[in-house]
């Protein structure tokens, strides 16, 4: 993919960077670094796509757009979920273009090549007889499920899915993900590079000023430098409280730090993390008056059950509360733009209306959203000048984007 | 053009294409490729214009662009046609903006140097008196014109036209398009590159489940592997009687085929082609009915006379009846847009409203027309992909599209 | 910047222009010619930013971006002015970003760093203790004013601009731009390359036809070829009769020409020129009568004070007349487009409505500016061809676009 001159200038463009800094421009301005982090992160590693719960029937499908590529995933007829290419192995054209739907089979609209919902070729009225049908069905994907979540990757070897299964699975759970329903989908397009996307996730340094909502909830923007002996206190019996009645509740508990869990892990490569985080007291979900706003979802009986969290690189992040969760996902769209998809779900059997209002339940993640965004357009802005050079990270409050960093300069290797 | 790299690129690209298959996914993704095609196809080749009946009168000019190249094709004071390139010859810029006119001289709007209709430069007020006017006309570009279409060329030495002139003029000459007149232009931009327009063009393997106005009025669709003995007679019949009526009536044959016209000959390099092809039972004119819809056009004394075709590449085919004609235009306006334009002529003194409708002579190719780009959207959708390989092309159907891209290939090389 | 090829490509370029002929189309569409002249011009010389009268006090603000590159231009609690370059020291975010505004401080709205209206750092709560705040100050761009005018450099090591401080300081003082208020702006997008715009203003060889307004009321469009005798000595006459008046009344006058001044000065690198011209007989601005429309500006105690005129390269014109001024400026906006500024001043004290009337003071600059613009877009159409070669410049009328491209070339080196 990469001439000998960029893969020289990228080796530069790693090396410039300072220990603890921000990255040089370069990384968010060339052309040729974006279209190899497609090559290196995007095509190889593991996506996020969305819920089983969208596609609870044989036959229901999503299509999962990555740059020009495009997947369709769809539940086969022996209840297992397939990802498949698509496009039609005759001269190629795209076989669906909805973004869901239900397909009995999946049938191309230009010569009526016919597919079964594992992929394999039916019929092709119109070719010759010596045509090998056995090897023209569509090309699969890789794909897993892990607790209610659906995972593709466009690689042709996927990296380990397994630890993150277990990971995953263990701390997800109990949130009934697989019985629950999309209460609402906002998508966004935002004119930043993904990397700053990621960047403004991975410290609440930003979150005094800018979410005065989330930082009534959490105490993640608590630090080392910041946080009064009164209020470690304060946040270390919170933490104990709610840690032994999970327990008791028999809900895993991956961590005991405060405010924002280390992740990712470059060292390890470890592109994946759960956990479950005590909340502010008096607040038992992650909405704007902190009260429990729809019905419980999953396996809870008791609506105190804090957030629980999942991450996973390069494109989903994951808050859940006793009675709703939100996903949240990204895409690459171009250097300087990426595709936002912030879903909300809430259990199954809810009525909207009845059992809960959007107005409740997504206002909190709407802001925290709209605000990060509009500060990484500003971030993308800044980066772009000429002249912006690497600044430092604050030790006490940025490790993660430090991390996180390291974690994508330990890909493009 | 291209550099050291992309030369190599382009043999590696050209050799990774399995015999009868479609093309690898670089031809319709890589902008290098785009280029080139633009220097060794679009820049070397004919290109069809329009039509010498938009153009009556001396002074008559229409522009005609590709890509950033502009000419004004123009009628001179002799009656001849000119193409002229649209640019002045004192710094360049553009003289006519206008998509057609009618025009005395032709005045830059810079600093009025004024030229003839053949493109000498008559006058340069203000120019030093040493100027060489006569080297100073504006460029000429080669134009020829043909049973009323006109065609240029951007290249300083054109390929032959004249055995095209044969073949075309002898077939076309009994349609009277020079005494035609435009009833209606329809543009359309495809978000396709221009070669799967092509594509789309040389088979009618998609015709029976999208077309089907087409397959009422045409044979086309039938091949070897599908037409039962009782269709094969049926269609020699009505072959056999039409073409005995037309050879009664001088009308030249050029082939006695069913279906489609083996077309282009990639061996002998053959870009154009033109013959007189039967009509289902009934069908006297391309419309929704079959009907004759308007005047009889040119030399023609009873509506029987199947359709006459025209193909040119890279840029033109054309079916006419025997009330009116259709062109259909194509310009590279992107690596994934193509420019379109039909156009529908019927007899010069027809009047609309009193002689023909529109909405008579319109749809059959209307719809023909729109089924198609939308199919060529999702084929450019799908050869967009990483992953998308090539795939087979049908022996029974697909023999002109393996004939187009064999004609492609040996024009890149 | 440039790769060895482009390198090459560029020399190959700049040789094949023929002397005294307008330049060879690769300038005007090779995109790394674009990039290159980001780099040698456009971040090397002094640009025109605006009106020092557009921030009077300490903390007024305009922010101006070049390409990606932004700074901020502030008045500082000395009363100096400070360009600062417009990205956070932290994480790079563009920290402004308003047209313009009043500021006590410039807080980043990510992380609130905090700086004083001079760039330095004055607080950065969250960081560790030993960050270095000294060094973490906004970085300071070179900048200059003179007579009302601000000029900004975004190089590190800007080239001298103490001659050009001379020059226009003594011939426009007297108009007290300083004094000066804005009465109007009107931004404009040319789709024409910024050396295409600066052809057009180098000489009035376009000026009879397209801009009658204009020779009403100047000299500018005669040149030796076409100048009666009796023209001759008409101009001469009213010359002579205003550079005596102003000699009087202590005006500085730069040269004796008629018509249009030499400029630039290729050979000696000359990016700067002022002088005061005299205007045709009855004319004492440069409204659509003639006539004086708005109070007299600056020192001035008579209409009859001619145009003062004012260039700089790569992006200012400017044209005063007794009562108002018009300042234009370019910058950059890609390889086909070009942004322009057209800004109306008066003297501070005017009252729109009572004083002045917009509706006077604005149609002659804005119907020349938009005449001119349409010729910029028909010019680059036609230079974009691929047979597009370069013409002759006229040596009467077109020495200075022949001194233009000399400078612009010369850059190049």
């Amino acid at each position: 993919m990469l001439t000998a001159q960029e893969k020289k200038h990228l080796a530069t463009l790693i090396a410039s960077r300072p220990p603890n800094h921000s990255l040089p421009g370069g990384f968010y301005s060339e052309e040729f670094v974006y279209r190899y982090e497609l090559e290196a992160i995007w095509r190889r590693g593991w996506l996020f796509v969305g819920h089983t719960c969208e596609i609870p029937q044989p036959g229901d499908y999503v299509t999962f757009a990555v740059g020009d590529d495009s997947l369709i995933v769809i539940r086969g007829d022996d209840g297992k979920i397939n990802a498949l290419w698509n496009f039609c192995r005759h001269r190629g054209t795209q076989l669906c273009d909805a973004a869901s739907g239900r397909a009995g089979r999946l049938v191309c609209p230009y010569h009526q090549w016919t597919y079964a919902r594992d992929g394999s070729l039916v019929s092709c009225r119109g070719m010759h007889e010596d045509i090998r049908k056995e090897e023209l069905g569509l090309l699969p994907a890789a794909v897993r499920q892990v607790a209610g979540l659906i995972y593709v990757s466009l690689a042709e070897n996927p990296p380990d899915f397994d630890a993150a299964y277990e990971v995953i699975d263990c701390v997800a759970r109990p949130q009934g993900l697989e019985r629950a329903k999309v209460a609402k989908i906002v998508d966004y397009e935002v004119a930043a590079n993904w990397k700053i996307v990621w960047e403004n996730n991975r410290e609440c340094y930003h979150c005094n000023v800018n979410h005065p909502q989330y930082i009534k909830a959490n105490f993640d923007h608590y630090n080392a430098d910041d946080a009064s002996e009164r209020i470690k206190e304060r946040i270390a019996a919170q933490v104990a409280r709610s840690e032994a009645k999970w327990a008791a509740a028999g809900l895993a508990v991956s961590h005991h730090h405060t405010g924002m869990v280390q992740f990712p892990d470059a060292e390890r490569n470890c592109w994946y993390a759960a956990n479950r985080t005590a909340l502010v007291e008096g607040y038992v979900s992650e909405t704007m008056t902190g009260q429990q706003v729809a019905p419980l979802m999953g396996d809870y009986t008791d609506a105190d059950v804090g957030t629980m969290r999942i991450r996973t690189l390069p494109n989903m992040w994951h808050h859940a509360s006793c009675d709703h969760a939100v996903s949240t996902r990204l895409l690459p769209a171009g250097l300087h733009r990426t595709a936002v998809r912030v879903t909300w779900l809430v259990h199954e059997d809810a009525v909207e209306g009845r059992d809960y209002q959007l107005q409740d339940i997504m206002p909190f993640w709407q802001l925290t959203s709209e605000q990060d965004w509009e500060l990484c357009v500003h971030a993308q802005r800044g980066v772009s000048s000429s002249r912006y050079i690497p600044g430092p990270l604050s030790t006490y409050k940025e490790y993660n984007v430090d991390a996180f960093l390291r974690w994508y300069l330990h890909q493009l290797k």
